[in-house]
């Protein structure tokens, strides 16, 4: 785009987001637009997205099935196959509109397809919109073992509405709730005590703490790009929360957990854990998991559950050398990152999560 | 590496390249060390690699299956999982030992593997030489179509070193040198009349040649990094080359032919279509024609081959709306980018060669 169009990787929100993605395609005129949708946001977000949409230009869709399990190469394959088929080349353009799955893998496609094609991203979950949408990481699973294979490569665009929200079903507003209880922890005290008595029904304020959300994670990304010491936060429970997830993905007897409820017992435990090393007040602890406990449902972990995470920690992309390193907390807004962790650690928090 | 080292992508040959390795090594300390290989340069080149290296470092091999039809996604899905098994992460060091499909894998792999990981290579091959190791383009081939997933990233390093050519057997000499004529005819008359009268049993003549082969293609990636025009005169010949190499490698009848026996043909046919198109001298057509006749065999082509070509030229890469563009010569080292060529010059370029 010319130096008078936005910048690469912006979001912009509502009628400024949807005006510039119909001036990026008037001024591209790419050679065509694929929609990448999963089956849920094709039947319901691209009638949102239709409407909403203020360009004239025929556009084909290309489906994926809905979960997290299709998040991987195999997916990629048939969307690349598809591309090439129906005659896309490096002037077509891609949006993904869809939730943190669809944009994950859709930019990598994207990313990857004739060594890169411009990619648009329209989240449509919460969890896409106030995680997904920023900082440019997309990818797919291998195996088990979560974003193991992607690039970083920003979008032309990311276009925020919260129209989508509608179309979600309660457990998966939580679930991005996880991330934005998170850049409170992370980042704010005040951020933190406006999300932790979140109102759902108040939608002007939900709005505002979406938007603010967003805000957050976009200062962090820009202060950090290349995830030197800062960025690392954005992982503040993940390290567990991704064993976690990948265990009752791969484990039949397990309920599978979205995203969020898996980073929400990740976050628990890593504040246990900043208690324990850091100093990471113990009033405010109980606080957190109060907080988190009233909006996620508590699993349960064997001694032998426990053990099959901790060995599944190693794989964790964001370790180094093989040592386990974690982000931890030494209040709200305080934050350690590289921190060395015993495994004895681990187990007492699991102990702590198990009694709260 | 410091401001002190060499920067991302230099092309390093003999002595100062090995020392430019070890000394990319000895600073960056990578958690772990990984060479890909092929089966021929597992058992040719790997002693000749562990002799001339000049660090002390501890490595495991990976080996993927010999041939152009392995260079795709599912030998990356091989790949991307014997890395993660054996414990590779961020800091860990992939070396590409090998030829171009070695190096356009490993490369890919490397690119994407946890979103990223330093990668060197070490080019056995002349063709992979010449031409893959600079400009940073890497990928894998999807079904027939070559090269349809990618991105671009430098290596840290490419380390070139022409012992690796005395394991290569002949005609894979004669496919690098299709590149090498490539290099003659759109760059340097000077070059070309070099080139066009090489004798491989002057090894010193012959290692100039290379050199400079690879200084041609530097020149031109360095002046035209995004491949906005002069960049795109490397594509000279591969136009009708890949296609004809995708229709040969999928064709039971065929023989499979090397990239640079495919490329060979595509030049001539691009000349003759540049001699009736955009004036390129006949008399230098039938001199370019003869060379590369000299080192490449000859292939038949039926109309029903010829027609087969022709559509899948649309699916190269390289096109753009869906019309197909040719890189056409006025005369040596005089280039016109874009060209858009009726099929009847095609079918009278296919008329030609098979005449001459």
């Amino acid at each position: 785009m010319g130096k008078n169009s936005s910048e690469k990787g912006q979001v912009l929100r509502d009628d400024i987001g949807w005006e510039a993605l119909a001036k990026y395609v008037k001024e591209k005129s790419p050679s065509k637009i694929f929609i990448i949708t999963d089956e849920n946001t094709n039947k319901l977000c691209l009638s949102i997205f239709l409407e909403k949409k203020k360009f004239e230009f025929s556009s084909e869709t290309i489906t994926i099935p809905v979960g997290e399990i299709y998040k991987n190469i195999s997916t990629c394959f048939n969307v690349w196959e598809t591309l090439s088929e129906k005659g896309a080349d490096q002037k077509s353009l891609i949006i993904n509109l869809g939730g943190g799955v669809v944009t994950d893998l859709g930019g990598f496609v994207a990313s990857t397809f004739k060594r890169g094609i411009p990619f648009i991203n329209i989240p449509t979950s919460l969890l896409a919109m106030v995680d997904a949408s920023v900082g440019g990481k997309n990818g797919v699973d291998l195996g088990h073992i979560k974003n193991q294979i992607g690039v970083i490569n920003l979008p032309e665009l990311v276009v925020l509405d919260t129209a989508f929200l509608t179309t979600l079903p309660h457990e998966h507003v939580t679930s991005g709730l996880a991330e934005m209880l998170k850049h409170g922890l992370i980042h704010s005290q005040t951020y933190w005590e406006r999300i932790k008595n979140v109102d759902f029904s108040d939608k002007v304020e939900f709005e505002k703490l979406i938007w603010d959300s967003v805000e957050i994670k976009k200062e962090i990304v820009a202060k950090d790009p290349f995830e030197n010491n800062l960025r690392k936060t954005l992982n503040y429970g993940h390290t567990l929360g991704h064993a976690i997830e990948s265990y009752f993905l791969e484990n039949d007897d397990k309920p599978t957990l979205l995203h969020g409820e898996a980073v929400a017992i990740g976050m628990i435990l890593a504040t246990h854990i900043s208690a324990e090393i850091v100093g990471f007040p113990q009033r405010t602890l109980n606080d957190v998991t109060e907080t988190i406990l009233n909006h996620f449902p508590k699993q349960t972990f064997s001694k032998n559950d426990i053990d099959t995470v901790i060995k599944l920690l190693v794989f964790d992309k964001k370790n180094r050398n093989g040592k386990v390193l974690f982000v931890l907390l030494e209040d709200i807004g305080h934050y350690k990152t590289d921190c060395e962790v015993d495994n004895s650690f681990i187990y007492k928090a699991f102990e702590y999560y198990k009694n709260f």
